[in-house]
Order: structure tokens, then sequence, then C-alpha cells
């Protein structure tokens, strides 16, 4: 492990106690120690390098945002993010942190993609990045999948990986696949965004009707994104609906039994896992931790179990 | 890094943000993943392969317990673990969890080391395992001080490494010499605690007068071991004293800032970093973080916070 290397190796967490309780040969793939915790730098990096542009600008309350602003700042390019103005002060900062320009946008006065289209006209100079829906962006989280694959062709016989605009899965798969890995891909999506599982259901991309209001707000998309769709209609084993109450389970189980931090986002495998058990009992599976970035208020919440009866 | 080699490879975390707020380039070199969550098992496993016995007795209420029990059933040998009747259940549970024989002490029926002798007189055929105080303990840790020379004999400044008994610090000490490292050692230890410091003043061993009440629950040994003395004693470039609020803020530093759950004693480091900030400004810091095992309660509490005033 080279630590010049960008975008960071990722790291794998062995979870012996982890696997008794949930019934399979559990291995951690954790991003939560990637630049800017979590794999969203890795899009942000290859679209900073790729795109012929010296500015970005993106919408994001989230981790794409502090994504983007750090490998604008570690490019020697320049990042415009756009956060709704409820944002949590600690996100904001985070951003500022990483030198990005941040434009505060009113929800009660403009949708997202009315102050983006305005933010747009604002820096014709900048390139537009989605979080999840650019070739860029699913190119750059292929180095995930090619990373696991690394580890050996049949090494695991299940790779889970969380489904919000199916970026990050799209970007998994697309690795393995050129790493001519054997493994079976398999999504982990909120119960109450659940618009993946009934996009593979259907056959075409379904939406969630409104924001969904699951913890794991990494995953509060509208829907998928079209080319991640492209992909992941066929790349994908299929989807579990991860109730919240496991998604929460599994941030604790995390914690107690792997002292892993994890985001409820991050935490959607083990949700999987939680939620199907049959589903993959006593495989080896990669269980694919996206970020660890959490507000420290929520996560004491999660690992303490106040919420237990959620 | 293999999954199948024993001990676990260490987990580098590269901190940018962290070493923004310290003032050093700082990279956390975690135990945090190693087996049973601390670098106690590199210990016991050399002990467990390297003595010639079938039984294995020690007695711990904390890391190094849960090492032996995990290491001898791995090796398919026998851990009997003496453990005070108030320890807390969860630890006493973790312990059986891996297979050994857990024998409660009263201690207001006799003393540890009574307790320990009447054991040992029962179980003729067990080797008595010293938690840090045996050659085969600093073996075993001295693979973690080969490890961090291994990314370069001029890679980092300094090596920063918890002091309790003295076992780690021996071992890494011993393993950076082995590989030729140039770097720098420095030995952290609570200031409530600070017989390790005394020691290192006076030139002979030093002992605290009562057990420490330091959070650093795995600092609260009596003095340094015999053994660990005779290498610190002219290892170590010198120890931090850390005070009880910056062992607490080095937990939540590296909660928000790294996304690393520590326990308090593998917080010291970080804890040295905040005291003395000017002893390190501006070198290349290794960081040893030596277990992630804390009850949830009492880390939700230092992340959070809620603590602030102490």
């Amino acid at each position: 492990m080279s630590f010049d290397d960008l975008p960071r190796p990722t790291t794998l967490v062995h979870a012996p106690r982890l696997s008794a309780v949930l019934g399979a040969a559990v291995t951690l793939v954790a991003e939560t120690f990637q630049e800017t915790g979590s794999f969203k730098f890795r899009a942000a990096w290859n679209v900073v390098r790729a795109a012929p542009s010296q500015a970005f600008l993106t919408v994001s309350s989230g981790n794409f945002g502090q994504a983007l602003a750090r490998a604008a700042a570690l490019a020697g390019k320049r990042a415009i993010v756009a956060m709704p103005a409820t944002s949590a002060a600690v996100k904001v900062a985070a951003v500022r942190h990483w030198g990005a320009q941040v434009e505060l946008l009113d929800p009660a006065r403009e949708s997202r993609a009315a102050g983006l289209a305005r933010l747009a006209a604002a820096y014709p100079e900048a390139y537009v990045a989605s979080p999840y829906d650019d070739p860029l962006v699913i190119a750059g989280n292929a180095s995930l999948g090619r990373e696991i694959a690394a580890l050996g062709r049949d090494r695991f016989d299940d790779v889970v990986v969380p489904v919000g605009g199916g970026g990050l899965a799209a970007g998994v798969a697309t690795g393995l696949a050129e790493a001519g890995s054997r493994a079976r891909l398999l999504g982990a999506e909120p119960a109450l965004a659940d618009d993946a599982a009934r996009s593979l259901e259907s056959g075409r991309i379904e939406r969630n009707e409104s924001e969904p209001t699951t913890i794991a707000d990494g995953a509060r998309t509208p829907s998928l994104g079209a080319r991640n769709w492209e992909i992941l209609r066929t790349a994908l084993a299929g989807i579990v609906r991860v109730p919240e109450g496991d998604i929460r389970r599994g941030v604790r189980l995390l914690d107690s039994l792997a002292n892993l931090k994890a985001e409820p986002t991050g935490a959607l495998g083990i949700g999987a896992l939680l939620a199907e058990p049959e589903r993959l009992r006593d495989r080896r599976v990669a269980v694919v931790v996206s970020g660890g970035n959490v507000d420290p208020g929520l996560y004491a919440e999660l690992i303490t179990g106040a919420d237990a009866a959620a």
C-alpha cells in the first residue's frame, strides 16, 4: 500500500465476529478512510482529472460535494458546490475546509434543478458534475471493483454494494467485469427508497414519488441515473430492500463487532445480510462500506441503541 | 495484503484533516482491526505458537485476555483467562466467545497475584503468560515495528506509541531497530499513570502508588515490565504525559476527522500531539492506535463531548 496513490486503496477488514452473527464469511471493503471519508472521491478525482475544464460545479449536501472540493484542490482546479441552505453547518464547513466555493440554495425559493441551472449559467466555464450519472463517475468508481477483483477472481461468491443513484454499483460492476471477477453482484437499498428494486422488477427506471425519508441519506436519490441503469439492469443479480431497523443494526454491529465506524448508507450492505440472511448463508461475501461520515450525535444514538425500537 | 496472514497486517490511515489540526503530517497505524481489535493479538499469537505448551493461563480484564483466547483457539490449544469478578459482562462474554475458560477472581478475597498463583498450581500444565513482561510478547509485538519500518527507513521522523506495561513500545522499538528504521520513538502515557516517564527521569523502574484512575484502561499497569525497561531505557527518546482531557479529545478527533474508532488507550498518541504540539510540529509522525475496543456507551459520551469539561 502506498500513501501517494490517489484514490487511496480501499481498506479490507476481516470480520470474524460479524461473520459469526451474520452466518456468512464477511470481508468488509471499507471506503471510510478514502479521501474525504467516502468512495465519492474516486468519482470526483476521475472527473477532475479527465474533464477538460479548470472549474467544476455540482449540487450536493453530502459526500460528493466534499469529494469534489478535495479533488479540485489536489488538482489545482476550482470547485463550486451548491448546497441547500438547510444543510448541516458541519457539512458546509467541511466543503469550505477543502477550499471550495459554497453557494447556498434556498429550497423555498427555487428547486435544486433551477438553482443548478442558474449557477451553470453564471459559471459557463464550469463542468457540471453529476454525483452519479456521468461516465466519468462510473469510470472513477470502477477502480473499487478492480481492487476487489484483484484479491482473486474467485475470492468472493458475492459482492454487496449500497444503491442510491447507482453510480457506485455501476462502477463496481464495471470494475469487476473488467478484471474478470466471477462474483455475483447484489445491491442493498433502503426499503423506504426502493426505486432501484422496482426498476429491476419492471425493466425500466422507476422513481421515488417524493424524497425518501430513510436514515441512509446517501440513498435519498429520486431514481437511478440513466447511464447506471444501462449497466445495472444486467449486472445486478438482485437488490435487497433493507428496513430502517436493519440499517441501524448494521451501524451498531459494525461498531461493536468490527470497530468500523460507518454512516447509515455505508451500513446498507450489512443491513441486507440482516434483512435476508438466507440469501447469503455460508457464502464468502465482500460487503462494501461506502463511507463513514456521520454526525457524532446521530452516531452516538445509533451505537447505543437508544433508537432500538425504531 | 493477504487475509490469511496472522497477525493481520496493520491498517494505515492517511489523515489530512487531523494533520491540519495537529500541525504535523500524521499517519495512523491502526491496530483496531487486528484480530480481537487490538495489537495484543500479535503478542498472544507469538506466545501460543512459540511456547512448548498446550494450555495457557493469564490474568486480564481487557484486550490480552481476548487475544490469548483467540490465539489459542486458532492454534487448537487451550486458554484459561482469569478475570476480576467485577469485569464488564461484555468483556467476559468476548473472552468466552473465543472458547476460553474464564475464571472469575474476587478482588475482596484474594489479590490478582494470589489468584494467579492458585490457578497456576491448579493447572500446572499451563504456560503462565504475562500480558507484557515476556520475551515472547516483545517478539510478537516487534512485527508491528517491522511493518512500520517496511514503509521506508526514512519514511517517518517519529513513531509515537502508547505506554502501559511497555510491551508494545518495547516490541515496536525492537522491530524498528531490526529493520534499520531511523525514526525517533516517543512514548505516550497518561499523566495520571506516569510511572514510565518517571522511570526515564530517574533511570530505574518507578511504580504507580495505587491503580491509576486514567480512562486509558490499558495503561493502568503498576509499572513497566523489567524486560521492557531494559529495552525502553535506551530506545525511547522521551515520553509525553497526556492529561485526561487530551486523551478524550484524541478519541473525539480520531472519530470526527479520520473516521477511526479508537479506545482511550489507543488515542494516547493523538493525545500526546495535543498535549505537546511543539514537540512534533511539521514532522512526519506515525501514530500507533493500539486498539478500538471500547464500551459503546462510553464511546458515545466521548464523541459527543458530553464530558468536554473533564
